[in-house]
């Protein structure tokens, strides 16, 4: 019926879709666990369904009534005329170039039938990512996190710049293999391709490793070096990459130069410096409009202007072409540190689960979205030798990189990585949606079109393979799980940034105790105290709080929070114990640069 | 820097923009409120800040990186090559048509340059219409709703059709008389022309409705008359529009004839049916899940699928040619019926909170969007007469609906609509988001044109002065206003779904109480008794809950519920009285075909 047809609404049906698939990955997932069976979790089921979502659409030859515009002149090939839709979507990376007219600029693609789009990428990675980064950093055990930032550090960017390379180099090996056994012409692939196919798997997916560490609750450790690097790893991610791509742009681009390489060391300092900057003033906003405002009367208003502000550390990183990831980790870190403190009560609790129920439903969209693409995208280049070079080269790599680096730091540490979390962290390498959006950024050439088939292979093998496998490799190295030490985090860093103050000096302690706390919260020592006389107005300008309850609603708020700290876990209770906590970060600020002396310290103490 | 063009993201770029507008209108409106300055509210602020960003950008010649396809042989006229965009979206409504090679199509129009698209209109229209919708039905006192059905269908089907009828023939007056002040050609507005442009924005408009009954709590019949009208609208205002344009696509089509308007009638009543019915489905769909699972340990969960299967009943309505917004209007309604009672009560707290938060962000996004397209949009069409005939016809319409109809309604109703409010909802006829998106589906023609450009004024006009002049309307009139009646609604639903059993019979009661409740929840009587002998073992299969213990736990909360529900206000008190609640809804829809005897049988009572 014309009018049916009228009113039928092409994004509604792929919306109706996508949302049926979550559906279906999230009872399907959850019913499997009740039963015990915990091997499946949401990523790898998302996926799983998305794939077979997409081979349906292959092989079912259903109309979805999608606007595909043709090579030829005919102006659009369906739909009738009397919907004109409010939007036509046209996919122009080349290689599905042949859909637009735009087709005409790339010669090596033949026209093919469109599979129905479920979702633009861009859209699902704009609208979840910062989420799922943000709550996955919100809850984060962030004493544990500054104890061994330095490791953590060490792994982000040495480590990947090693499986980088590893991997780079194993990669050319096989391409020159294939050379030889004469299944490719020569200059196929260029030694900065296959370091771009490095640089682009080498880095461990943030999404995907909090998907598994949400899970399966083990030791915070081994637990902050795995989120830590996941995370970091994309500013490393996308340094190589661009540099890589400029190098392969440049004419004498196929050799190795020097200050090209000090150059992005900078440029790599540049954009990390640059996220934490702009996801430090996003939550620089957040707890002055909080402190100086009655917004916590209202936590409906409170909770939506919280959600926004911290997206937008992550749009506006992206935007300016920083890392949005790592803006919103320091924007989530930073927040659970000093805008908690101005939220009300209820404020804390809807922040929380809003964002709960976002980077849930986020890893299920992402994930789903990874597995249709991965059937449905028409112009797959499957290079056996080179794809079995990436699988291989990918262990390797990850081995080169943790033993060699847990040896170095374990020199440095004084908490040991142990060996069997050694063997896990070179098992748990889940690569993901940033090595796919990375991936699927430009594939004009063949070579880049192998890159991404071969990434999406490995994402998959990685998600389903050793994401599954991480429970029974976890009994097998007796590493304990399912500590409920990330119950209620916030807590957690509250209690931590409620510590009794120690006055023992401490850049960071004195930066973030004596000027951060009573500037962007309503507890430490008054400014005036702190702030030299000069800045007397200052002080008396944002150190008095403006609403007198307010501050007394929070100050009674903080001695429950340190009281329910008591009830928890002896792995948590030894994680957060009181004065100590400011104690450690000091000691390790200026000491021995987070490589993780102080925990040992304090256990001397 | 290449690298960060590279990087730089024009989807982000356009999600930061609209993220930093929500800012601004949520904290300048709630400001402007603190100050008791409760004039402005969120819709009519974001459409506000929306135009204001549209007249910024249309000014100010800042290159937002869009790729837009030229009519030519240029294949696309912007951005650099190295960064190709994931999708890139091309308007192909002919108002746009020269961005597109699909242009060709269109005659009528000269190549424009592309203002930046904020979001598509669908996507926005498809993420946060149904949670808004939803979130009013959820939180609307069913009561209430139920005893003024009547009224209320009276008011959206009768109502719209009348002021749709008169104001087609108010606009083709005025027509008329632009041909003869010789502005316009004959045979440029057809009567066909302007009863579309009549079934376009006679209709009123939920989200504008809602955010303001949201704000001003007015009685309780007064809410439920304006808020059901405004969104049983929507299957009538499908129902006009396609019956019209499938008029005028006929070729003796400009004349009136019966079987047609029968025929649409009953098209009409198949649309209502049918959303009902999908709203229901997924009711049933979730409270079986969360009846027979053990979701309700898991809060996450359990919000999330229900977040997800209530979306979907829109969703789905929308991708079959109904009426999304009935389906989730009576989908919300029976969800706060019976699958409440199934949710862990953290449950009950987050999805409510959670549709909350989104129907929130929802009203905000939308408006300003639709502000935004009202400056940026390059096709208007003004017509001075036309538009002034509009809002003529608008004020002509809507009295020509309101008064007879509460006339004729009051001789059947015993709890009469009283002179004021009668006034008030002539005032309150807010025109809005569901108006604009009837009218920008199609825009090939001048005329579509400028029904589309007179709508938006329309639209801007009732949200920004009669909205803002509603909260003095009121106190003119002296309607009691801030009473705090749906302050947890969920609780009210709760408890007349709660109300003891009475014996004496009502085919809805009986189909209620006995048949759906048990089957749906674990409260009422037994299935086994309500159903015959022979149905003894699907009484069993459904009947006696699989998990004891959730059973108890809930059967716990309810008195609690009832419980908080003494403490309410007279009015609240009044609206929910224990089994008279039941009765009503008995006696009622047996009884007066809802036209709003029962209240007054229990004041006599």
């Amino acid at each position: 019926m014309a009018a049916l047809k009228q009113r039928q609404d092409n994004t509604a049906l792929l919306v109706l879709v996508s949302t049926g698939l979550a559906l279906v990955t999230i009872l399907s997932v959850w019913k499997m666990k009740q039963f015990k069976y915990r091997l499946i979790r949401e990523t790898g089921g998302a996926m799983f369904y998305g794939v077979l979502l997409g081979l349906a659409v292959r092989w079912l030859p259903f109309d979805w009534g999608q606007h595909v515009v043709n090579t030829g002149e005919t102006v659009y090939a369906c739909g009738d005329l009397n919907s004109t839709p409010h939007m036509l979507t046209v996919n122009i990376t080349p290689h599905l170039h042949c859909y637009g007219h735009v087709g005409k600029v790339n010669q090596s693609c033949q026209p093919v039938s469109a599979p129905p789009e479920t979702f633009d990428p861009k859209v699902l990675f704009n609208l979840f990512l910062p989420t799922i980064i943000f709550h996955g950093a919100y809850t984060l055990n962030q004493k544990k996190f500054i104890e061994n930032f330095g490791s953590v550090l060490t792994f982000a960017f040495m480590g990947t710049l090693i499986s980088c390379v590893t991997i780079g180099a194993c990669v050319y090996g096989f391409t020159r293999l294939t050379v030889l056994l004469g299944q490719a012409a020569d200059g196929d692939f260029f030694l900065t391709d296959c370091l771009l196919f490095g640089a682009i798997i080498s880095a461990t997916d943030p999404v995907s490793v909090i998907g598994l560490l949400s899970e399966l609750r083990m030791d915070l450790d081994l637990h902050t070096l795995l989120f830590g690097e996941s995370v970091l790893n994309d500013a490393v991610a996308i340094v190589l990459t661009h540099s890589i791509t400029t190098y392969s742009r440049m004419e004498s681009g196929h050799s190795f130069d020097t200050p090209a390489f000090f150059l992005s060391i900078g440029y790599f300092l540049g954009v990390l410096a640059g996220s934490f900057l702009v996801g430090f003033i996003f939550t620089v906003i957040t707890a002055l409009l909080t402190k100086f405002t009655r917004l916590c009367e209202n936590p409906l208003l409170e909770t939506v202007v919280f959600f926004l502000l911290s997206w937008s550390s992550f749009l506006s990183a992206e935007a300016s072409g920083l890392s949005g990831i790592v803006a919103v980790l320091f924007c989530g870190m930073s927040q659970a540190r000093y805008t908690v403190h101005n939220l009300s009560s209820e404020g804390r609790t809807r922040t929380k689960q809003l964002f709960e129920a976002f980077s849930f439903l986020g890893e299920i969209f992402i994930f789903s979205n990874m597995g249709y693409i991965l059937s449905t995208f028409p112009h797959h280049a499957f290079k056996a030798l080179f794809i079995s070079g990436a699988f291989l080269s990918i262990f390797i790599s990850r081995a080169c990189n943790i033993y060699p680096l847990s040896l170095l730091l374990n020199l440095g540490r004084t908490t040991k990585i142990p060996r069997t979390f050694q063997h896990f962290m070179m098992f748990a390498g889940l690569r993901g949606a940033v090595a796919f959006s990375l991936a699927a950024r430009d594939t004009s050439t063949e070579v880049r079109r192998t890159i991404l088939t071969t990434t999406l292979l490995v994402v998959g093998f990685t998600i389903w393979v050793l994401g599954t496998a991480a429970d029974p490799m976890l009994r097998c190295l007796d590493i304990r799980v399912g500590l409920d030490a990330d119950e209620n985090p916030e807590d957690l860093s509250l209690e931590v940034a409620t510590g009794r103050p120690d006055t023992t000096g401490g850049l960071w302690h004195h930066l973030d105790y004596k000027y951060l706390k009573p500037l962007l919260t309503h507890c430490g020592p008054p400014l005036s105290d702190s702030l030299p006389r000069c800045c007397g107005v200052f002080a008396r300008l944002f150190g008095r709080p403006h609403i007198q309850e307010v501050e007394e609603q929070l100050c009674e708020t903080e001695p429950d929070d340190s009281a329910r700290d008591t009830e928890k876990t002896e792995n948590q209770l030894q994680s957060t114990g009181g004065d100590s906590g400011s104690e450690h970060q000091e000691d390790l600020l200026e000491g021995d640069l987070g490589l993780g002396t102080a925990a040992a310290l304090a256990r001397e103490a």
